[in-house]
């Protein structure tokens, strides 16, 4: 049985500098988490373990996004009587600490959920479909990150700061299981810098090139990369199990099936999710996903059609106060979003917020937008879609 | 006085494993040319030195480029009678050993031209803009990398498997000089592909989104990636001598200036000398220029709208025809270009050919290229301008 403390899923790490470095954040996770929980303690009355809160499962706790959940929870402070830890079979048994207590991690089974209010998902989407309906019955409200169930009717698929009202009907206490979709990654971190925009001016037409990091693949992806780059610098043959090819100082098209249409499965959820979440089966969509060496932050480069003029003015004024958003778009300094320094945090970050000049009058603009995957991506969207049950 | 041999800018080199899995190539060109010289020199006439053949001199041949045009001049068996090797003061003196005979650079003075039939410049725009024009004047034909002539109306600015008529009145043997300008690398690697759709269906719009390496930035970049990337990997603080800011791990919006509009220079390049090229001054280009941690092969994201419809299969089967292109377009093996894969390679790489269903009809689709930034998108473009002045 091995103790596992609350921190990011980072492999191989050999100090904070590395940490920081590689994946963003100057106080990595481990060290913001236990010296949160310890001085909030000592100081007020911490809102996390309550009589009143709802009793929480994580579900593939021991995954990238499962010790994310953790985190998140812990640092919005999110309410909850009981926490049930749940992995495979593999995992069940591992000892995780959290906000000052020992867990222990429990096999997922179909009776997992009994008296569970609310079940974060993050295992896979087999999982999801195997154990989610169950969860659900069982009066569980189930916030799912797979692609499971989100184009299912009935579920609704949410990004808080852009379609909520889609899960108004969904609250806590009267015992009413549900399922409600987390969206894929690129979807929710374009999404968040767009709505604010399609609110305005709506959008005809999205053109998305994106530039995607290891973490969106799991953490052993992650792992892969750092193990590939040592490699390759010391002269050896890079090691492929996760990808079939050289990842280190390369990239390559979305590692997703492609379908009939030549869309590999990456791009069609950024077309259909968007027509779900903006509930606008007309809004047209064409994507372009490609992975890059970066460790667990997107980026995205934008070029939209408006139905509706927009100057670049106001879109950066709407952009800079929109929620969810912070704007870095210093043209004189050439200081605009990186994936690194959008590491470990919440916000998605806007730039190169510009007029498309291939396009006539203020009815285009293009943008570059980059944002934690694995936070904003993942994780967090579904710690906010739980803080709106209450 | 150091002795160069010709080989590849590369820096750091280890070996050759190093230099294939960041820089590409499993045959590093100093081993391919001098291999070739010796083979060639024993069984073939060779072409390269020729009593008949034109006098050459090459301009900044200690940069990455200069040291590309030599090895593209051997490859290529390009004929001269006489060889020039010209740098800055800095460099004069320094042995260059090129196809078994040793040259000593000389520094670059107003007299260096006489009885030089072609001149390669890679030196950068101010040392073009002051010696080019004279260059010129003493009767050479100047091929120019940088930016300095380029839009310049009189001066040609040549993709050969594009626009090589706009330059049919410039020959040698006349004693007229002459400036013709090499585009930009992202505009060469992007219109060798455009090109032959554009051909057959004329392009109304681009949206391009660009994954460039660190060479477009010189050997100097390179060598700071690598650098950067072993110092984060040991857990130091990245140097940043070249960037202002991390590249290892991370990507960012292209370095050069952010103009009026909001696009920065790189990304006007693409705009303006695509409508040059094209002599279309109506073509609608929009473009977002990305550096990402690769070292020296660009990719872009290419999405289409055409005046004339033009189908999935009849794009793949036009683009498999053209000249400077190989289609990697394997679906079911999700195999598409990378940059590693195109490194050291002469064709420009394309993938992900597809009906964009974000437009009606067959008037759009997407692609996904690579071409080597160095090769094809400088000293090669290059290279083969000054073929076409026989």
């Amino acid at each position: 049985m091995a103790a596992l403390s609350v921190q990011m899923c980072t492999p191989s790490v050999r100090g904070v500098s590395l940490k920081s470095s590689i994946y963003g954040s100057k106080l990595n996770n481990a060290v913001k988490i236990q010296g949160a929980a310890v001085t909030r303690k000592s100081r007020i009355v911490r809102m996390g373990l309550t009589e009143n809160g709802p009793t929480v499962a994580v579900v593939g706790v021991t995954g990238a996004v499962g010790q994310e959940f953790l985190a998140v929870l812990n640092q919005r402070n999110f309410p909850y009587s009981n926490l049930k830890l749940l992995a495979s079979k593999r995992s069940a048994g591992k000892h995780i600490t959290f906000e000052g207590r020992e867990y222990e991690v429990e096999e997922l089974t179909k009776d997992s959920f009994r008296g569970i209010d609310i079940a974060l998902f993050s295992a896979g989407g087999s999982i999801s479909k195997e154990y989610g309906p169950s969860a659900a019955e069982s009066g569980s409200i189930v916030v799912d990150n797979s692609s499971a169930f989100r184009m299912d009717e009935g579920v609704p698929l949410i990004v808080p700061e852009v379609n909520a009202d889609a899960m108004a009907h969904i609250k806590l206490g009267n015992k009413k299981g549900a399922i409600i979709a987390n969206p894929n990654c690129s979807t929710i971190i374009c999404l968040v810098a767009a709505t604010p925009l399609h609110r305005h001016s709506k959008v005809k037409r999205m053109v998305v090139s994106t530039y995607q990091a290891a973490s969106g693949a799991g953490a052993a992806a992650m792992a892969e990369l750092e193990q590939q780059t040592r490699e390759v610098l010391s002269g050896q043959e890079p090691t492929c199990n996760i990808f079939s090819r050289q990842y280190a100082f390369n990239l390559f098209s979305h590692n997703s099936c492609v379908s009939e249409n030549g869309y590999n499965e990456e791009e069609m959820k950024l077309v259909k999710e968007t027509r779900k979440i903006w509930n606008d089966p007309n809004v047209l969509v064409t994507a372009t996903c490609v992975r890059v060496p970066v460790m667990r932050a997107h980026a995205e480069s934008i070029n939209f059609q408006f139905e509706k003029e927009i100057d670049e003015e106001t879109a950066r004024e709407i952009l800079s106060k929109a929620e969810g958003v912070v704007v870095v778009d210093d043209r004189a300094g050439n200081n605009f979003p990186t994936p690194l320094e959008v590491s470990n945090k919440d916000d998605v970050a806007v730039g190169r917020i510009r007029r498309d000049i291939s396009q006539s009058g203020n009815f285009g603009l293009d943008i570059f937008i980059c944002g934690d995957q694995i936070r904003k991506g993942a994780a967090l969207n579904a710690v906010q879609i739980a803080e709106k049950l209450f």
